[in-house]
């Protein structure tokens, strides 16, 4: 069965999780731009009988924020269908009554308007911050941890990079990478890959892994990801896709397509043959 | 023999390697602030049989700046004595021709005049850039290692953090962990804990790894390097010592000191006895 394709199995699909940027749309200048056919892609899928539920690591607004930026591109897509970090990363916040230092993206704060953001910090929220990644910044999220006896580094999201209009750009991971290395501790990760929040996703939609599909351009973080939870995962050939992605040392999509489109296509024509 | 004090065991030591931040002076505003007894320390060490060398990963400024600053805070050292992690890099650029993205502080770039640091860059070079560590920065580096087949990444020194007169700072080692996680590389390390590094060193002294010692106040690159190196590895309790370095995962050091002057009396008083 090794060698079967993907949309030959999956006539128990339920629910499908899809990736945004890089999926939908590419970000950068403007908004962005949405991927040739994904916008028709969403709407034919929640057209069908299939479950559908959003699932983004994006951080450089509210996720109030993100549906509008997304439906002004023609997307249809609900608050209440949108999985993003920021709520998961206020939950523990939330739970410890932790004061945080936030190295997030200035349009993100609102989500974070519930907590005392005043000195003394006992925490370091991280997100896409972009250029608030100063060395300023880094050094204050530094100084915090080490001041702690046991560090709390909480990540949203732990991508290496992602594709804005005009090329690859860095993201939150590599400066995890480095605020662990600096203080020698692990991040506790919040949005994909976390377990909990690809399972939060489809409690919300009562559809179990095994018929789960998850979409994504991550190899690592939405693939592997989605892998590693019983999900099947899908590699489409958008956004940061690389063609080494295609022989990747330690995940094996269970299927690649070119593009989120054609992944919609294959999925409908094939699941109740 | 495991409880004997490392100085009652220092009989055949012929040279001694002196890390310079945090064991000569805490750097910071103004030049930094000499650390007491440690001028003095020198002076009798020098006046001493034993040989001397500066071992430091310092790259905030070019290796002539570095003797300059410390000759002015009254330290008797000469650039002939001086090891530092610039000429090693320029050593790899030269004899791969290469073109490297330098991301070091603008003060330290006098010494990679001889190259062309026009684009297309082909390598990156990391040093202690402080501010120059800007997101801005960190991403045009990113985008020249995803670029190559073979991502060359030079970081002078993988240190943590160190200190300044205000508190800990970042030092190169985090972006070195940040750009390896981005592009999934390996750096090669050029200064401490490079074991051609302590062994030039002694190269130029003449003197044999179990006939030196190295004096430092970085458990890891200074103590832990010299050691991998069989060279014996004094732990200072100043600059960014901290008191978990007693008790250190990994390192045991041969000795602790309260600092320079300590280290230079017991060394005197016991090697002949």
């Amino acid at each position: 069965m090794a060698d079967q394709p993907w949309f030959d199995s999956c006539a128990h699909v339920e629910g499908v999780l899809l990736d945004i940027s890089g999926v939908l749309y590419d970000s950068g200048e403007g908004g962005g731009t949405p991927i040739t056919g994904s916008i028709e892609a969403v709407q034919r899928l929640k057209a069908s009988d299939l479950k559908v539920r959003f699932c983004t690591n994006e951080t450089q607004c509210t996720t109030k924020q993100i549906v509008e930026k997304l439906t002004k591109l023609g997307f249809d897509l609900q608050l209440n269908e949108l999985f993003s970090p920021a709520p998961a990363a206020c939950q523990v916040l939330r739970e410890k009554s932790l004061k945080p230092f936030l190295v997030v993206h200035p349009d993100a704060l609102p989500d974070f308007a519930e907590f005392d953001l005043s000195e003394p910090h006992n925490c370091v929220v991280l997100g896409d911050a972009v250029s608030g990644f100063s060395y300023e910044n880094m050094n204050k999220a530094f100084r915090v941890l080490i001041n702690q006896d046991n560090p709390l580094l909480i990540s949203m999201g732990r991508g290496r990079y992602y594709k804005e209009t005009d090329g690859l750009v860095l993201d939150v991971g590599p400066f995890k990478a480095a605020l662990e290395y600096a203080v020698d501790c692990e991040a506790v990760v919040v949005g994909k890959p976390a377990q909990g929040f690809f399972m939060s996703a489809l409690k919300d939609m009562g559809v179990k892994p095994e018929n789960a599909i998850m979409v994504g351009d991550d190899i690592v973080n939405d693939v592997g990801g989605a892998q590693a939870c019983g999900i099947r995962g899908l590699q489409v050939r958008t956004g940061k896709f690389r063609p080494s992605d295609e022989h990747h040392p330690s995940v094996k999509p269970d299927g690649f397509v070119d593009n989120l489109a054609q992944a919609v296509d294959l999925l409908l024509k094939n699941r109740h043959k």
